[in-house]
């Protein structure tokens, strides 16, 4: 059996375990990445598209930020659209100067694998059979299958950054984890299309029909979705079909500007709100999808799995720098304060602006007064926009 | 059969029908309240004690506020009790200067039964039987029983000011009006006792025994509430028992400081969110618990009653003076919007508060994680102190 030896261990090579890599490779902490798949099928794909500031200035500060901030999109707001009537949210005013950037999820692991294999920085892509051992000893290690043979790897740390189907998670033994869920009744049928965005900013619509959002990843390319039964056979939605009901659900004016074409990409995603407490098992630490899944009404799962990358690193870089092992045991506390805020948002965006197929009258007013009220006040579209645009990061003192 | 005519016909003498009556008659218009119980009993009905602004406003228009203004105690804020952490809500700094009243209904109540006295307006006192004929003619009619006889009363207007139970919401074809309703699994028990209160502020305490409430009606009178069971024999808690229990669900330092003493009161109330849409049937108007029901948390059944009155005493002020009998068809879409977004809040704060026996660990995470953000957060306790004050009333134009 073949033997490697690391720091931190990192199971995953998507935009989280690159982004971990890169922060702490920078620091001077070594890093070894595995991931399962090959790296064309981790380009493949197609997730979320918008950055809070926070995870803008993340990749910033792990000097991968340049091709974003060249072509990426700095929104300054974002619009509801409720039954046909439009309602801008001025994220930059409500928040005092904060912006989201939109720049695909692809683009951004494109960027953090150019600069891995820059840094010459070892990412084993095609990694199978990953297996954590020994998580709650002060020697961790891992065995895995790469190119035919049997590896061992040895690590002080291991971030488990794959996945909601990951291993990692599922190394813990149950009774270790508490696990919070709530499925939604309805999935969302997304196309991505070589055409102009219908407008410069994203619309979240609110109709009878069913929810609808008309997103982009670049001033040509547009990413737009459509409220389904979480059942739907994808085969009935025909890229004729899917126009057409993306028109019958915006405002007039919109949908006569709106640009069709064939789409490039389409497929259903159903939407599942997921909490795993612990987010730690020893020397193991979840981080992202891993750890917890959003509804993606409020473009949360990235930027999450983000900020649960900021609080690791910089936990790790005082325990390398300044010996603060008493920082480890609070990785978990600390990110799930924020976790469960953005899941409240994520599930109120969801709640507000659905249709739910089984709501009673009651509840159908509670939500339409629930919107009527935050954005007729101030401060409620200040909670709106502080929302969207992140919540802090926790400093880790 | 005895005949009388009127203007403005008012169904029930509790506060929402005195003041609308009051303003009403400041204003040159004439009504007759026609009530079902004797003045005593109507005294007798202790209720809530928290006035926003906008109604002790209402108040003084109606020239009722001088007993208030002199004995009412002005709160800038309120407490909440998380799990025996305090967190003070700043209503004063948070809203720009709005403070609530703390004066009881009952107060109230006397104070409008004295004003209407003296202005030699008449209430028919134990008038039973009262029913309303021809609403959607022009010239809409009362029967009832008067000492004896029966009466005819002729009217412009009729006002349903007779709460839940009343005739007036019961007298509307059922076809002709939509009902929403929630009923929680709880209720409140709730006691008056001559002690001083433990705080000079309300402290609502989320606990996992239950809900709790501090309230007061003057500086030697507390009032205080237990979240129990909907179902709860009464008989089952003695006054050392509630004691006890109250005790354990405060902070240590409240419950150390807690004065108890003998119960004058003692009655545990079901907690019930309900709308009626909508709260007109041609010349017939529905104002308060007639169209509507909040759970108490919140303190905004009483306020939501007084913005009906100022809404329909506005309209009627413009019909007789102006002509606008355009306005009158507007009655309960305006309403309406304010009634829905207080129902929002009571629903919200009941959601918050309390402990739900049915309620997932998802929804259980997701109201702790709704109380921490809208406290940790600026425009989180800005969207609280707001809605507890009262939002404005909307102008009749």
């Amino acid at each position: 059996m073949k033997a490697l030896k690391t720091q931190v261990a990192i199971i995953g090579a998507g935009p989280s375990g690159l982004l971990l890599g890169q922060l702490l490779h920078n620091a001077g902490i070594e890093t070894l990445i595995l991931e399962r798949q090959a790296p064309d099928y981790v380009l493949g794909r197609i997730r979320a598209g918008v950055l809070e500031q926070g995870m803008a200035d993340l990749l910033r500060q792990a000097r991968v930020g340049q091709r974003m901030d060249a072509e990426g999109l700095i929104h300054d707001g974002f619009e509801l659209a409720l039954n046909g009537h439009r309602q801008p949210i001025d994220l930059k005013s409500l928040t005092g100067g904060k912006t989201v950037m939109i720049y695909g999820q692809t683009e951004v692991t494109r960027d953090l694998m150019a600069a891995r294999q820059q840094s010459g920085a070892i990412t084993l892509y095609e990694a199978r059979n990953v297996q954590p051992h020994d998580l709650k000893s002060e020697r961790p290690w891992l065995t895995f299958e790469y190119a035919g043979e049997q590896v061992r790897l040895e690590c002080d740390y291991i971030a488990g950054c794959d996945g909601f189907h990951g291993v990692a998670r599922q190394s813990i033994p149950a009774e270790s984890l508490e696990i919070f869920e709530r499925v939604y009744p309805f999935g969302w049928l997304g196309i991505l299309a070589e055409t102009p965005p219908v407008h410069d900013e994203l619309v979240y619509a609110k109709h009878p029909r069913g929810f609808a959002l008309c997103s982009m990843r670049s001033p040509t390319r547009s990413r737009y979705y459509l409220q389904v039964p979480a059942d739907e056979p994808i085969e009935e939605w025909s890229d004729e079909r899917f126009w057409e009901e993306l028109k019958a659900r915006l405002p007039a004016d919109l949908a006569e500007r709106l640009v069709t074409g064939p789409s490039i990409e389409k497929s259903i995603a159903p939407l599942r709100s997921f909490v795993v407490e612990p987010m730690q098992y020893g020397r193991l630490f979840l981080l992202g999808d891993a750890a917890h899944i959003v509804p993606p009404t409020g473009a949360k799962g990235l930027n999450l799995a983000a900020s649960d990358v900021s609080t690791l690193f910089n936990i790790l870089l005082k325990v390398y720098r300044e010996g603060r092992v008493d920082l480890l045991e609070r990785y978990s506390s600390i990110c799930l304060r924020r976790v469960w805020k953005a899941e409240r948002f994520s599930w109120w965006m969801t709640s507000m602006l659905h249709q739910f197929p089984q709501a009673d009258g009651f509840s159908q007013r509670i939500a339409e007064s629930e919107l009527a009220y935050f954005l007729d006040s101030e401060a409620g579209r200040k909670t709106i926009a502080e929302n969207y645009v992140g919540l802090p990061y926790e400093a880790i003192e």
